[in-house]
This record gives C-alpha cells, sequence and structure tokens, in this order.
C-alpha cells in the first residue's frame, strides 16, 4: 500500500463498490470545507495574477507567515516536494523518518543522496540539507521551536535547507514554525486539501526567504494553480470561524476515534487530531480482516505492527469501526488487547 | 505584455470594468465544452488513479495516440514546459522562433544554452534538441511531417529531443505528429484548454516514447491534475462530435475576423483557427487605441508591427471589434490600409 486515499486499490483487492466502503486511509478531514458557487468563467480563463494575489494574501493571514517571509502557490504541496530536489543546493539531505515516503522518494529520483535519521539531534555533519515532518506523519512526533531553530541555524552556516513539511499544523496553528524563514533559509510546506477536507482541489503553499521562493516560482511557472483551486483556497483560508470550530471539532473526534481503537484493544502511539497511529502485533492481518468488511485504513511497507486511522466523517462511521475492530478481533486471534507487543519506543 | 489573458493589465492601465472588456488577447476559444455537474467529492477525495486512467485512454483516443508511444496527464502544458529542461539530455537546445516566450525561459532557468532558429532546416551542429511550436503561435506555420521527422532522426543520433507542441494542433488533426514518437525521442506536447476553451481547469499531455514519459511522470509525482481536471478533461475529450463541430465552427468564425481585420485595412500573415496574426506599421499605437476602447488583444515585446486577435465569442464581439479598428484608425493616422508596411517575410 503505497498511499491512501484511493479506494481503487480496496475495491481491486476485496470488492464492493467504492460508496459501501468507509475510506480510512488517509488524513484528510471527512467534513470539508463548503464550497460556494463560483463564476463560471473560472474554468474558462486563464488563472488570474489577481486571483492568485488574493489566495496568497488570504494564505499569509491564515498561516500566520511573517511580512519578511515570501509565499508560493502551487498545485499541491506535492507539486513543490517534487521540485525541491531539483532547486537546492548540491549537497545530501538527511529526513527525519520514517514519515511521508514521497520526501524520499523526490531526493532519491533527483539523485541525491539520503540519509534517515531518527530525530533532529542526529543531524550527521554530512548531510547539508534536513527534511523534517512537523507534525510527524504517522506518529504526530512534533519538533520543538528550539529544536527546529537549532537546525535551521546549524544548517545555514553549511549553505543548506531546512525543509518543515506542515501538511497536518493546521490542527495547532502553535506548531508552525514560519517565522524561522525570517532568519534562515527554511523551507515550510503547507498543505490545504488536507484540513480544508478538499485534496481533489490540489493546492498547497511553500514559505520561505525571497530568493528561495523566487526559485520555486520561477520553476513552477506561471497558471500552476487552477482558476477554481485560487478562488476555493482563498475562500477558505479567510474563513477563520471556520478553522477554529474545525480545530476544536477534529480534537473531539479524535478522542472519540481513541476511545474506539483503545476499546478494541488497540494501543495507541501517536498521530495528530486528523489521523491516530496504533499498534498491535498482526497489523497486516488486522488490516485485510478490516478490508473484508470494506473498511480501509493505512498499513506501512515499513512496519507490520502500525496502522494509522483517519477520522470517519460521522457516529455511524465511528460505530461501524467500533464493530467491525470487535469481529475482527474474534475473527483473527492474536490481533489486540492483552496480545499486543509490550511498549516500545515509538516511531 | 509578456501573456495574453489576463485582464488586470488591461483594467490597470486603461480602467473600466472587466466584464466591458472585449479580451482577444488569448488563443483560448471563446466558446468552451460545457461542463456537466459532477460529484462533489472530487474535490474532496485526492484524484483517484482509475480517473486518471480513463482520462488518459480518453485522451489517446482524441490525440490518436499510436499504441506504442506514452502518455502523461499534467496540470496544464506549462507544467511541462517547465520540466523538460530538466529532464532532457545535457546540452544546447535550439528553438524555432519566434513563438511561445516560455519555452525559451524555461531552458533558459534551468541553465540551458538556447538558441533561436528561423527553421528546422537551419538546425546547428551544436544543438542536441530541438523545440517547435506547430502550428506555430502566433503566425501559424506548420511545419510537414517529413521536415520533423527529418529533424526527429538527426537530433536522435545526437541522443538529443524534438519537442513539438501541439497547443493549437486540435484545429486540424492531420497535423499531430505523435506517431514520430513511435521511432524517435520525440516529446508531443498537447493543451486541453486551448480548444475546449477551459484553460482554467490546467490540463495538458506528454506523449512521447515509454523512456521519456516516465522520467516525466516521475517528476510530475502523484496526484498532479485535480480531481474535477481528471473527470472534465475526460469527458470533453471523449466528446468526438463537439469536437468536431468546433474544428469546423473556428474555420468559419475566423474567416469572418478575417474579414473585419482585412477590411480595416490589416494585412493578415498567419495564424490558426484559434487566433489571427496581422502587421501592420504601428502596431503599438492600434493596440492602445483598441485598448482605450476595452478590446484587449495581443502584441509582442519582439515586434512593433504585429498583433494578434483571438476569436470574439459572438457576433456582437465581432461587429464591437470592426468599429472599434474604424473608429482607431481614423483616431490615430497611419494605422492601417495602404499605409502598412510592404508585404516582408512571414515571422
Amino acid at each position: 500500500m503505497k498511499h491512501g486515499g484511493d479506494l481503487a486499490e480496496a475495491v481491486a483487492r476485496h470488492g464492493g463498490a467504492r460508496e459501501q466502503w468507509l475510506d480510512l486511509s488517509t488524513g484528510i478531514n471527512p467534513r470539508p470545507w463548503s464550497i460556494a458557487n463560483f463564476d463560471d468563467g473560472l474554468w474558462q480563463r486563464l488563472p488570474s495574477r489577481s486571483d492568485e494575489l488574493a489566495l496568497q494574501e488570504a494564505a499569509r493571514a491564515a498561516y500566520g507567515v511573517p511580512e519578511q517571509v515570501a509565499l508560493v502557490a502551487a498545485p499541491g504541496t506535492q507539486a513543490l516536494i517534487q521540485w525541491l530536489p531539483h532547486l537546492a543546493p548540491a549537497g545530501a539531505i538527511a529526513i527525519v523518518g520514517p514519515t511521508y515516503a514521497e520526501h524520499q522518494q523526490a531526493w532519491r529520483n533527483a539523485g541525491r543522496e539520503v540519509v534517515t535519521i531518527a530525530s533532529l539531534d542526529q543531524l550527521p555533519d554530512d548531510a547539508r540539507h534536513v527534511l523534517i515532518v512537523n507534525p510527524n506523519n504517522p506518529d504526530g512526533r512534533i519538533a520543538s521551536h528550539n529544536e527546529l531553530a537549532a537546525a535551521a541555524q546549524k544548517l545555514a552556516a553549511r549553505g543548506g535547507w531546512l525543509v518543515i513539511d506542515e501538511a497536518f499544523a493546521d490542527v495547532d496553528p502553535a506548531i508552525s514554525a514560519a517565522s524561522l524563514a525570517e532568519q534562515w533559509p527554511v523551507v515550510i510546506l503547507r498543505s490545504f486539501g488536507k484540513f480544508y477536507g478538499l485534496a481533489g482541489v490540489r493546492l498547497g503553499f511553500a514559505l520561505a526567504p525571497a530568493a528561495i521562493a523566487d526559485r520555486l516560482a520561477l520553476a513552477l511557472g506561471p497558471w500552476s494553480c487552477s482558476g477554481p483551486a485560487l478562488v476555493i483556497g482563498a475562500a477558505a483560508l479567510r474563513d477563520q470561524a471556520w478553522a477554529e470550530q474545525t480545530r476544536a471539532r477534529l480534537r473531539v473526534e479524535a478522542a472519540a476515534l481513541d476511545q474506539v481503537l483503545g476499546g478494541a484493544g488497540l494501543e495507541l502511539v501517536g498521530g495528530t487530531s486528523l489521523y491516530r497511529l496504533v499498534r498491535c502485533p498482526r497489523a497486516l492481518d488486522l488490516h485485510a480482516a478490516l478490508a473484508r468488511q470494506q473498511i480501509w485504513c493505512r498499513c506501512f511497507d515499513w512496519s507490520a505492527e502500525l496502522l494509522r486511522f483517519g477520522l470517519p466523517a460521522d457516529q455511524a462511521g465511528l460505530a461501524r469501526l467500533a464493530a467491525a475492530l470487535a469481529e475482527a478481533g474474534a475473527a483473527v486471534s492474536g490481533l489486540t488487547s492483552g496480545r499486543c507487543a509490550s511498549p516500545s519506543p515509538s516511531i
């Protein structure tokens, strides 16, 4: 399973119609910001510079971007992930992992040496750049502002970049390290689609010192985001009330999900309020048992003991998960409670 | 004027509300394919692999792509233009020009040596790659299949690529050189937004041998096109009846536009049925005079004698252009008829 969020794989392996599945395989908010009607001309015209500037202004406010830090919009954070290894000064990168696998793949594809480190304090001397996902996906681990600042300063002295993927930082604005880019060559990635529940729009941002942001903008070229993406993104990012309500709601719902997962005997090892990570000794069997009940969660090719669950959209989904976990636990012995591996360090 | 299609520049310089302007500054079909309602879930979910495959299939049929040639979808041809110089084997590129300026800029930004040549038969020995826009923008010149095949073969012997931007080839399917990619390292770019009148969607394609297409796909990464773009694009590309009617209609409307332009004493020097190129001695004055009447056409920073006109959406627009040209001709002496430069070679 390379990524969550595409039920085609689930349907191909286990059958059923897409609508019958409960998709918990992503960290995408299942209750999206509601898109208002927009002018059809946005599909027809080239995306306008004025709509792009309005989006940038909305994003700066929503993400609390300091005036000295530049911002670039892209058709999804993934587009930025693809470009960064082609634009950063020559040299190896250390990635704090395990984490979202596309970073490593993009840097390797660009011919870069990649080393994985367990935490920022293991920064090797020969790595010019560092990438960290903060909060981390899938375990939700958060690096402190001081840790990030220390790494940024150290890398700056080597002419290297600190890339911080804040794809899930919307759940707590205090996490954002955007201010570091005022002082050092730090690139912050922000995803629109996850928190706003609109991953199909394809919209993401880089916050960085102007010199780096200019290179990214030049690489992306004109009209990189669709006309509707500019307008939908601006309107959603301006909706501060929705964002605050959503942060509060997600916390409540993540706690409810924890109750269901914990009640089924799964050991919670981390997450954010958009996804929860659990450990159990036969995670892949549990993944398959849930899939037979048409519930799709996320397993990992680097661990046979971890599963990640996104939030169900409603109480019915949560109840369905609880029932399916009970049935799976009964059907597959040794899956859960009492038989879990003893606590080991969080990944 | 760097690009057509963004009225903000026009409004900033000459005032008026966007709705009052007649925008003839692009080659985008002013009567778009009609987007049918689609599932809101396309905004919410990550774009699915199955929707991408369906789009690819529709594009292969619409563009007549041979089985041996691979196809990659991107969020606009521009995204492919940005990547190509980072992926092509090291070496200089010769661009047949003057043409769409973004090609040259992308290759220069990537650190490539760029030379401009007047036609394919001037291919310099030290250029590894060649780029040609076919039909060319803005003059509509068409390189023959034999010329393209000869260039492709010559470049292949050097390990170089022939990039053919077929952004406006929809107006005549016979133009497409997709079959060359069966034999040689030829990359064909196809734009969705222009012919279908949906430039805000951001969708384009590369047709190429599998080895090149794989590199492009790897560079673009997953989910490069939005969920709605996949579904809108597939439905439009499957609508063969609309495409045939549109080709016929565009030819009729381009002829009507020629009558108006010629009737105003402008010398027609080329174009496709999505735009017409005229020459007159004081093109920039005429551009400004039309802008004062809130008609926005395309001028060029490399010629003070050429203007490009896109098609008005309707008869009223055409009549408005005719009246504005008459008024501009009267107001600005020496603009048109009888005072045009004598015929000189088409650019």
